[in-house]
């Protein structure tokens, strides 16, 4: 049903997860049809701004019905790719490594925690969630014979790239990377940063450009 | 020298905290000028982009020089509201909540962290970093005695709204959220959302849209 995803801009993309997110909790409220306009009041879109952008995966929406929920988020589920399964490993099993192997959500929607790695000997040997923590010197042997699709890093900054070139290396596709640095890989490696600290600048940002602050 | 940062539009700030970033590692490499051109090269936005984006602050490129790492890192600094000091607590003291805590680079930003809260006997009582842990039932009293100005909800999704309308009530500024879920908070109220699945799921799409996978 729905078009080529290749005719989506890249801007539509990254707001299907929002869409994504709000859907889910309509069918966990047993909501199963919903207009533009409601919908438009929860997510604070416009509502012809979500016409918009719903259009782009074919007609679901229908005049005097609204949108059937439920079709559009396994459509949604489809276009994100949601509904394949990914071999995941974590590099760094810190605090942060370790709340991110404890987010059995991303379990939920098809990424698969294989193991996590580190390099402190307090931690190798441990299970997260029955997720088993290596040493990383087995790092790379682990990944070709598993077959791992994603690599996440969860190392200090200065770390961070030597792991990027050893993922690189051993053949994963892409990487999920928490450590605060913008990474060098081939360009056919896909690689999403999470820059905790640039969305902790942008409320700095409009607190200190608040009227009363 | 900053023209009024209500002139400079969001997309723009929405990029400050990258040009922040790599300012900050040219000055950690002793690099003090810098041609837009480089910085293009080495950021990935066109000189173009770069020159209109930097614009906005005020003369600070000159023909022949380029710019002044130093000048221009401090002047965004400024904008950003980094060299002002925050007072914040994080609620919800698990994993999540530990990693936060442990990054020392916020403290060195501003952003104090005066305690952390969480509802699990084990953890109460704990220090991370010297921050103590103190019990939830704390919060209230503890925000209004000591000023916060941000609260970071690191809570499991279902407690998130019941400890924003607490951080609410208590005249907290700004909220940094890490729940999975779009807190809804009166429109004083700043509220910046760190939605981790958001960033898997386009990862996912891109991963799924690649031609060999």
């Amino acid at each position: 049903m729905a078009k080529n995803n290749k005719n989506i801009s890249m801007a539509v993309i990254r707001r299907l997860p929002k869409y994504h997110r709000y859907l889910k909790e309509l069918l966990d409220k047993e909501v199963y049809r919903i207009s533009s306009k409601e919908l438009s009041v929860m997510m604070g879109f416009t509502a012809s701004q979500i016409r918009q952008d719903l259009n782009n995966f074919g007609g679901f929406g229908q005049q005097g019905y609204g949108y059937n929920v439920e079709e559009l988020y396994r459509e949604i589920q489809k276009i994100l790719g949601l509904t394949i399964t990914y071999r995941t490993v974590i590099i760094g099993s810190g605090n942060l490594g370790q709340a991110i192997a404890n987010y059995t959500n991303f379990q939920k929607y098809g990424f698969k925690l294989l193991a996590l790695f580190d390099t402190n000997p307090k931690l190798i040997g441990m299970k997260i969630r029955d997720v088993p923590v290596f040493d990383i010197d087995e790092l790379q042997e682990f990944i070709e014979q598993k077959q791992v699709d994603i690599g996440i890093i969860c190392t200090p900054k200065e770390f961070a790239q030597d792991i990027a070139n050893k993922l690189v290396k051993t053949g994963v596709s892409a990487i999920w990377n928490f450590a605060p640095v913008d990474l060098k890989v081939p360009e056919h490696v896909i690689i999403e940063n999470v820059h905790l600290s640039d969305s902790l600048f942008i409320l700095s940002y409009l607190l200190s450009n608040q009227e009363n602050f």
